[in-house]
């Protein structure tokens, strides 16, 4: 089948290309390790048409992108669009550049608003994946990784507001570069000890500095093993930001987007904290993509 | 006057030596960054030596050493006292290492206690500082630093409980490691955005892992410069610590003990949030190490 769009999901560690259908349906995939912090001096063009320059040859089809790309880091930055942020504003406002002469990349904004904290809040490349999810007004999905996101959807899709929690970042830094992980041993699964991890970030989420902590004197003290000390403080986190996002906005039930095996520990630990889950059907990012694409005119649904 | 005991500080990235005379008086100082992870192959007598092998030889003194050096990647393993922990039960608990044929380091064993939260809580060093620091019972004594610690006083100068805050590790972690220190510029103080930052922590302490993610998103909207971004995070995560430790246990009044800067720092942020300060005399480390040798029939005071 003919193709129409190239869908790029540039992240800070990731690129991965889609090449779509003329119903948005995926024809090929690939993806390389190039993210937008990996790419050395800007190179950006060079990254993108090493991955699939030859797509650009054989098809000439529109470039549409999402994520950190779009970011100061990236190539260009593309201004963000404020909250309730729909998929007409954000394709009303692609930011442009030259892949090489004749191919032009259309990168998706990111989107902003001010939580009740009075304080900016930020995304890229979530708000295409909310767009994608086939999401009602009155959801709340939650998009589990470094960055966490919480999203509220408004009447026409709209993202009427969301929060952001740094769990997957203090995760990474605390065992990499902190004192917590001098103890600990990576590699073995340890649902128990994930479990006592999220009942003690639950109940103690007004109280985040100290309670971490937990996962360095559970393993002085011999309670827990190094091999279980992992799995104790993801769910210490994991139960911080659940408590803290539900203590403000009391939620019945939410949606889970990403990663397989990050968001079946958050389906555990919103379960632990009486929270329904389901889980949005694949291809949310590239279904945002392409819907943004349609609503741009940069592609055409053929029936 | 005549020296009679060798009183040594061995934290995590300093060591420092302290002369003292028969009233426990400083004859002299002295000092090295060979900390607890900086001493190679655990050559912890080498360092020792290098340092006051002089005094030793000079003096045929007592050695006694509190901090991390008595923990498992320190020199030996000094179990900890529970509380309430009185320096007459860590001065009975003392660990002996032999420095070289005749002579014996003495060091302090640290202290543990069971928190509100259920879960356990050390510390090694700050107990001897406590104890040196002429706090009277009913005190609440704060000593901010990589693990600030919050700690109450009972009768007789025992440490009743005490509760660690990873303040100033999510600090370093957050501006070496992380994604807020991309936007930073260090070097500036900025008294203003400190107070704001704050302000922010006070009010949003059961928010904890999102509200630090407003020190990128207002370098990102240039709400605040790079140069204040740092002491915005820093008064982000103070103001987190202190509302923490007082909405659990209001407090009026505490003591600060510690470094100039961070006191200084811990001040203005107890009084945003309602709270006097004090500060503890200087030298409550070796004060301590003297009352505990002291107590340990090690050091005579001379009348």
């Amino acid at each position: 089948m003919k193709a129409s769009l190239i869908a790029i999901d540039w992240g800070t560690s990731n690129l991965r290309a889609s090449l779509l259908d003329a119903h948005g349906g995926l024809l090929e995939a690939r993806s390389a390790p190039g993210g937008v912090m990996a790419v050395p001096d800007r190179r950006f063009a060079e990254a993108l048409l090493a991955l699939c320059g030859d797509w650009i040859d054989a098809h000439a089809v529109p470039l549409i992108a999402s994520g950190m790309i779009g970011s100061r880091q990236g190539w260009q930055e593309a201004p963000y669009v404020a909250c309730p942020a729909g998929l007409p504003a954000a394709a009303a406002q692609l930011v442009r550049v030259e892949v090489r002469p004749g191919a032009v990349l259309h990168i998706v904004p990111g989107i902003r608003c001010i939580g009740i904290d009075g304080v900016h809040d930020v995304m890229r490349g979530e708000e295409t994946q909310l767009w994608g999810a086939g999401l009602a007004a009155g959801d709340c999905c939650v998009l589990p990784g470094t960055h966490s996101k919480w999203a509220w959807l408004g009447e026409e899709g709209k993202v009427e507001r969301f929060e952001t929690f740094m769990t997957g970042e203090f995760y990474g830094l605390l065992t990499k570069h902190g004192i917590l992980g001098r103890l600990m041993a990576f590699g073995t699964a340890r649902p128990e000890t994930f479990d006592a991890g999220v009942r003690l970030g639950l109940a103690q989420h007004g109280n985040a500095l100290h309670v971490v902590f937990a996962a360095r004197t559970a393993g002085l003290m011999g309670d827990i093993d190094p091999e279980g000390l992992p799995d104790y403080l993801s769910g210490i986190l994991i139960g911080l930001e659940i408590a803290s996002a539900t203590a403000r906005h009391p939620q019945r039930s939410v949606t889970l987007l990403g990663d397989d095996d990050l968001c079946s520990r958050y389906e555990t630990a919103l379960g632990i904290a009486g929270v329904d889950t389901r889980r949005a059907s694949d291809g949310a990012t590239t279904r945002g993509q392409w819907r943004v694409a349609l609503q741009a005119g940069l592609a055409k649904y053929m029936a």
